[in-house]
């Protein structure tokens, strides 16, 4: 069966055409490891073999884990059907080594069978020269395409696209209409037919099967809705999931600033940015990625080794701060055990609020007023957690040592405490992306550091100075 | 325009048979609060009117925090279209108080407009007497499908899927089917036709598409692909979001265990399943729920004070252990100074393990097998960043205060913290599904308190026992 020239990532229909062996059950799918040295050892068919036998996802994640080399071992071993889909379904980025050293001439099959919307993102990824010879090995239609899609920032709706979708003129009928449709390209979302004016201004949609419903001579237009939801070209990708997800649409068209219908992005892509988002907001929070279960036991350990230095550092700032105070401490040696505490809420609150403000950062087409009042509601969340917290430990201080002003000393530290680390959780990643530093690489760990060294700036700060006070 | 009997989820050309008024922009989109203002003070038209203007979700997201009487005045002057999308949008848990004292046949007309599989989710939560009565303002037929739905977890494949699908037998023509299915329901994923054979089990599916390409005369099997991808009844919820994200599929086919195809579920249900996992996992790190973004002040602290508690009882744990050493502490007061160190390890470590076993727990199938090999896995990794951690601070201590010894405790009491919490992140969470409590609700809180009590334990305990030999 040949009904169409490619295979890729929203192709459902053809992937299906392909009979596959059955798919490796998570419980035998291999690591990256295993593949790594399956293509070391020169297995690379085992290799190929084990790749193809994985669901499509899955498959692209180990591959970008592999080394360049080994990319280019294996994509060199695998059949142009199977290249198309791993180059089609993997993070481009971490494709690019491994392409850079690849004779474009050896990818031209896989290359016909990638969708433009992924070829773009590509090509755009590569270095000139070299992205120039891979457009030559298309053919002239698809290579005017990918070039027309790379115009477009791969983080809006014009690099999200796909330029093949349905659509016919308002003027035709419903008989005509099919006709047209039954010639044309197939379509990444079958569904809808979207319908456009002479100037290709887009005036309405009509699913699929009102067509099929209607009267061979009705015009296309009694079979559409003109009230469509639609994509600005320069929407951005959180704008773009956010409107899915407030949805149930299988794909939205995009139009340009004439409102000229210019393609559609598909919800497989959306589900894919969704992937990204949840594991981004992870990523800030921890500093590592939660897909550590697809890494070796060394490989994980490795990625872990940067956001331990920081709280190591962050650590020995909080001994330096101890040992400035040491005085005050050997004086006081009640201090010493209330320090968990202090430095706990305020941790687990900022926790609690850097959670919010990533999931809310990620998700968000917020105005810059509305940011500003979204900090002010987490700040003064943090206030009022921290009134809380202050009192209650205080008193709870007051009743186990009968000293009534350490008592104040700690509830008024673990209220500055909350607050500051609140105001540190709320603009640390506004501050990391506006330096154009991507908040998910480490706002939590940053944020706790920080936070456990002016805590106990405050509290033992607070001590010494009202130490004559508190003995 | 009136070419079918229901508006609802997956239902896209019904949404869009109704021109809605402009949407409101996320910069003013109302909260719970001012909502429920507009309900107390007798402004429901105008509450009504700004539902109505939200996209479905957020829609769904803000009704659910109304309080139930609130609730109920609203839906009672929806008109029956936006009740039934509120309905079948939101989560249904927090829908029974309202429903509960509603008079079922009020809700008939919107009732009418709910998918079958919304619905029963709907009605299972309700009490039996209610329950039947609300199933009593069904027309038989619908009755008779909600009634098949309720017979299945919730949570499984039986549960998300509606029995709306396309499907034709495998012995008739390409025309034929076409007729079929004119003349049959709208189905909620228009693209996919599949073909069972005479016992109904599911043989092959022929895209909506490939009908239309092929001659009227051909047999419908002709047009198919065999080889499909398909969810048993009994699948759980994380494998079908597993499988979605796996693939690039709008809509899968259920078949019971004799293969028999008896349902179909799309694509926007597992989005909906995506987006709680996300906040699962979230929530199970901090013990909130990432959308306090929608609450008010007064509304996100409260949510916010169990886990403060939670931490405070922790810290005053701690508390306790330092007072038990108070004499080792007073007699060597450069301990105090590290003790953030070594909490904070103990605790930046958990926290990425506990993200890793969350995301893993809500993403995975995994058998028993493979949970003991991750868990050994993140075991052992615990214990190489353990190791690592524990020589760089007792090399750090050791040059600070030139004390081999108190280095070497440091160092020691490090690594088994972090090696200990590792532990605890593993298998926290696992217990706490063991005892049929939800991981998501606070894993994280519950590990790091945990974590700090024992840490100073092990650090103050130690430090105790030797020393004599640390002065």
């Amino acid at each position: 069966m040949s009904r169409g020239a490619r295979l890729g990532t929203t192709d459902r229909e053809a992937i299906m055409n392909e009979p596959t062996p059955p798919e490796l059950s998570a419980a035998r799918r291999p690591t990256a490891h295993s593949l790594r040295t399956a293509v070391k050892e020169g297995r690379t068919a085992e290799a190929v073999e084990t790749l193809r036998r994985l669901p499509p996802v899955h498959r692209a994640e180990l591959f970008v884990q592999l080394k360049p080399g080994d990319q280019k071992a294996v994509l060199g071993a695998a059949p142009p059907e199977l290249t198309a889909e791993i180059l089609a379904d993997s993070d481009s980025a971490r494709l690019v080594d491994a392409l850079s050293s690849t004779d474009p001439a050896s990818l031209g099959p896989a290359f016909a069978r990638i969708p433009p919307d992924n070829l773009a993102d590509l090509v755009l990824r590569l270095p000139t020269p070299h992205a120039d010879r891979f457009l030559e090995v298309l053919d002239p239609a698809a290579r005017e395409e990918v070039r027309r899609l790379m115009q477009f920032d791969p983080e809006t709706a014009g690099g999200m696209m796909t330029p093949r979708y349905l659509s016919v003129p308002d003027v035709v009928s419903v008989g005509k209409a099919l006709e047209l449709l039954r010639g044309g390209p197939r379509p990444d979302s079958p569904s809808y037919v979207y319908v456009v004016d002479a100037g290709g201004r887009l005036v309405g949609v009509a699913p699929l099967r009102h067509l099929l419903l209607a009267n061979a001579r009705d015009p296309v237009s009694s079979t559409k809705v003109a009230d469509v939801t639609k994509l600005r070209v320069s929407a951005r990708r959180e704008e773009i999931v956010d409107t899915f997800n407030q949805h149930h649409y299988a794909a939205l068209p995009v139009v340009d600033d004439k409102d000229r219908l210019i393609g559609i992005v598909t919800f497989d892509d959306v589900m894919a940015a969704m992937r990204r988002r949840e594991r981004d907001v992870l990523r800030g929070m921890t500093g590592i990625d939660p897909r550590e279960a697809l890494k070796e036991t060394l490989g994980a350990t490795r990625g872990r080794i940067p956001w331990v230095i920081v709280t190591i550092l962050g650590g020995l700032g909080c001994a330096l701060v101890g040992g400035l105070f040491q005085r005050t401490l050997s004086e006081l040696v009640v201090l010493a055990i209330f320090v968990p505490i202090v430095t706990a809420l305020g941790e687990s609150i900022g926790a609690q609020t850097i959670s919010v403000v990533l999931s809310t950062l990620a998700g968000g087409t917020m105005t810059r007023a509305e940011l500003m009042r979204f900090a002010l509601k987490e700040f003064l969340v943090g206030l009022l957690v921290g009134v809380f917290s202050g009192v209650v430990v205080s008193l709870a201080s007051l009743f186990w040592h009968g000293n009534p002003r350490i008592g104040l000393l700690i509830g008024v530290a673990v209220f500055i405490s909350v607050a500051w680390t609140v105001l540190l959780a709320v603009f640390i990643p506004g501050i990391m992306k506006k330096l154009k530093v991507n908040p998910a690489i480490a706002s939590g760990p940053l944020v706790l550091s920080l936070s456990d060294f002016s805590t106990l700036f405050v509290y033992f700060g607070g001590a010494a100075l009202f130490s004559n006070a508190l003995k």
